[in-house]
């Protein structure tokens, strides 16, 4: 007889199946597809979303979830069956009808989105974000009563599962009373070195080519997966073939290429999940947090270091020609150049969590009800002008216009960055006591034992442990954001 | 309340987004997918597949046709209705279990064939090939009866609907006269002329930017579609997306650039097909001759014709520069040369047919059980022997194995090849026809009109009509396959 737990990996392999054309047919729409394809890809994705989320949510799935708690299980199984429960109590709970209103009024704004920031229409955007807010705080209210929480802390969960805002009002509290002034002694200080900036043009092939060979280096496997162009960079794919993108910019090439490094921290976490339960929950990636760390963790705390940037010089070199300001020390104060700015995703590591509290703030608040999407361009300005010193009045293309997550209602998704680059910090001091010949590795190029420890500690667990437990096991103790602080403070000062 | 045939076009409607789907995960696997993707690819599609074959064989489906029938239907929704009865009956006939064994047996022959056809080895290749032998036997039965016709015309008929060995057996049975020794003149002659080979090394950015301007200058939609590289050149994608491929050889550029206007061929039909039935069957392609027609129309009667290659030349000298080869006389010699030699997908439009003619008479004898795997080799070689000349014994490998269509059980598919040959003579006829001064709209690049005609004679129709009726409302009469000997004659002789 076919236990009930059984039923369930049966299942999900199915969906994980369609997840994959998926995620394929979704790669293929941000890098390869033509425009007229857009409509008919569009139709055809959301055929597939009503197909799995029908699946997830066919009547056979509770009883099976109920029975199997019954059923005697290793504790993979368990941990499995945990997020079976989860992945199906979050698609089961919300009307069908809500998320279709939803996913209408998502791609309404978004769509709209592309015309009004150009244009710096925030009356035009305000109009429909109202709906997509609307929508949102229903699915909250819906999420809250079922978790007995907070309406905006269900969002998060979503994104982020066991983190909750009482947690991050802690860790974003004690970051917004040192950070400001940190950002300001070192902005300070950076103001007395003189940076030469390289001079362009850069070929894109060249730049292309420096980025494959840096994803060399960084161990990415060319056997499974690729690297292409979109507007946005993203990691896509599925774990047997992972998809990274970047854009190119003639006149600069370090973007370019910090980039490819941070998506392929992303990638080898995908292509080193665990390949024993194929198809199940329980073999994806932990977290979204979890996940930005692995890519931050890559950029931030390993390639942006003095002797990760002296390792791939000679590459760049290579790649893109010599120049005077291809010298190791310009070569660092380039990649460690710390600007405040009014654009989160071109932001340096230190001004960035920064962003990140000022969205945190304003996006529990219109969750909660306290504000309104009015309120939003008042609440922008007042704490750009307070965390950054940066006057954002009038400018809302590159003010509250400026990111994509709002406009489809990814409401609880900013946190995780910062979470991200904290993980990162303790993660990468975890290493550090592992490997006491750390700085040497790094500067003879031989990273094979930074990976394993990556491997060992969070790649090969996939969601198996709670990201409590994942991050206890890995470092001792569970997410200290002096780690990140201390990170800032050795490099930067 | 909805009536049967709304139900239909739901349906059908749903089943073409998830054919859009496979088109897409399908042409990336061909074209993008590094190696390690197969396996989670493969079971992704046979998921997929086993979806949509449940989805059309629901017990719904059968009562809607028939309720259909008595409704009040246009007549564009009763051929729509007719096809959706086709694809129905085709899908709902076969057992499930031989859908899966045929499935597993076509997969298992051709991959061991990608080893055993450079190996020589036809010991092994036939242990497999017995298998779908026997499973495609099978098939033939059940849809024989089902038909009430022969076996191989069942097998014809899924490629080629109304298409019978009795007509096939008319239309080869004069070309098996008049080809051979009408392609020993054509040879006798071309060996008094010089031919020059131009020499390269033709670098591969160049021959894609010359296959790129010759699709221009053939009408192809970029914005809704793409060209690329694959091992097998074929055009995939889906109409609104329509994906090309070729494949490049530094020594030689001559292939790809006439494999890239063959593929724009099928292409142009792709993107013309009609918008006003969107996911309905009425609107897909009428059948694989048909398919083949336009092809081979692009290629074969236009560009080889000797105004059109005056006409693509400059652009072939400025992407791929001058030579001595590259003069006008010789270029259209160049691409007008008839060598019979052993491999189909390399032979020239005379010496084409007799390779299909060959397979055909082999495969309806094997699907009839007049013969045995054991003895196709024996047959082939007496075939190539006859009609050409050429010694095929023990060398399989540019023999009876040189193709992938009977790995999986494609018996029927071969006739479609020289089908299309003969109509792409008859409708480029029609064309002359119509445009009397079409010599000189070749000559001066104004290739419009032809389009035009093809648009309005056979794109914009998809499968509203028969092929036969499609054929006589083009030409004013059923195929005849004068047209192709007097198109060979004519340019050749």
């Amino acid at each position: 007889m076919t236990s009930a737990y059984q039923q369930l990996t049966h299942t999900f392999q199915r969906l994980a199946r369609f997840s994959h054309l998926s995620a394929i047919a979704g790669w293929d729409m941000q890098t390869m597809m033509p425009p007229a394809g857009s409509q008919a890809r569009g139709e055809a994705l959301a055929e597939l979303s009503v197909l799995q989320h029908s699946i997830l949510t066919d009547a056979a799935i509770k009883p099976w979830l109920d029975a199997a708690e019954q059923e005697s299980l290793d504790d993979v199984q368990r941990a499995n069956l945990h997020e079976m429960r989860r992945a199906w109590q979050q698609a089961a709970i919300l009307p069908a009808s809500l998320v279709e209103a939803k996913s209408i009024a998502g791609s309404r704004c978004e769509h709209a989105w592309r015309q009004q920031r150009p244009a710096n229409d925030w009356q035009g955007f305000a109009t429909n974000l109202k709906e997509v807010v609307k929508l949102s705080r229903q699915e909250a209210e819906i999420r809250a009563q079922a978790n007995g929480c907070s309406r905006y802390d269900a969002l998060l969960d979503v994104f982020e599962p066991g983190m909750t805002s009482a947690r991050l009002d802690e860790l974003f509290g004690a970051l917004k009373q040192w950070l400001p002034p940190l950002l300001q002694r070192i902005v300070e200080k950076q103001r007395q070195e003189s940076v030469e900036q390289p001079v362009g043009p850069f070929a894109i092939e060249s730049q292309r080519q420096l980025g494959l060979s840096i994803m060399q280096v960084l161990g990415f496997d060319f056997n499974a997966g690729r690297l292409d162009v979109s507007a946005h960079p993203f990691c896509g794919g599925v774990p047997e073939d992972v998809r990274i993108t970047t854009r190119y910019n003639e006149k600069e090439f370090l973007s370019a290429m910090m980039g490819v490094i941070h998506e392929t921290g992303h990638a080898r976490y995908e292509q080193n999940l665990p390949k024993s339960w194929p198809g199940q929950p329980v073999a994806l990636a932990r977290s979204t947090a979890i996940h930005e760390s692995q890519s931050l963790f890559m950029e931030m705390q390993l390639a942006r270091s003095a002797e990760c940037l002296q390792l791939i010089l000679p590459q760049v070199i290579r790649h893109i020609g010599e120049g005077t300001a291809l010298n190791a020390n310009n070569f660092v104060r380039l990649n460690q150049r710390v600007k405040p700015g009014f654009i989160r995703v071109d932001a340096d590591e230190v001004s960035y969590p920064t962003h990140v509290i000022l969205r945190y703030e304003i996006e529990r608040a219109l969750i909660a009800g306290d504000i309104e999407v009015e309120d939003i361009p008042a609440l922008w300005d007042e704490k750009m002008q307070r965390y950054l010193g940066i006057d954002t009045r009038g400018n809302y293309r590159d003010g509250c216009m400026q990111d994509i997550h709002w406009t489809d209602g990814a409401f609880g998704y900013f946190p995780t960055y910062t979470l991200g680059a904290m993980y990162a910090a303790q993660l990468f001091q975890a290493v550090k006591r592992a490997l006491p010949d750390l700085t040497q590795l790094i500067a003879t190029g031989d990273l094979q034992p930074i990976f394993s420890w990556l491997e060992q500690n969070i790649w090969q667990h996939g969601s198996r442990f709670s990201t409590r437990q994942l991050i206890e096991n890995a470092t001792g103790e569970d997410l200290n954001p002096e780690y990140f602080r201390r990170h800032l403070e050795q490099r930067y000062l």
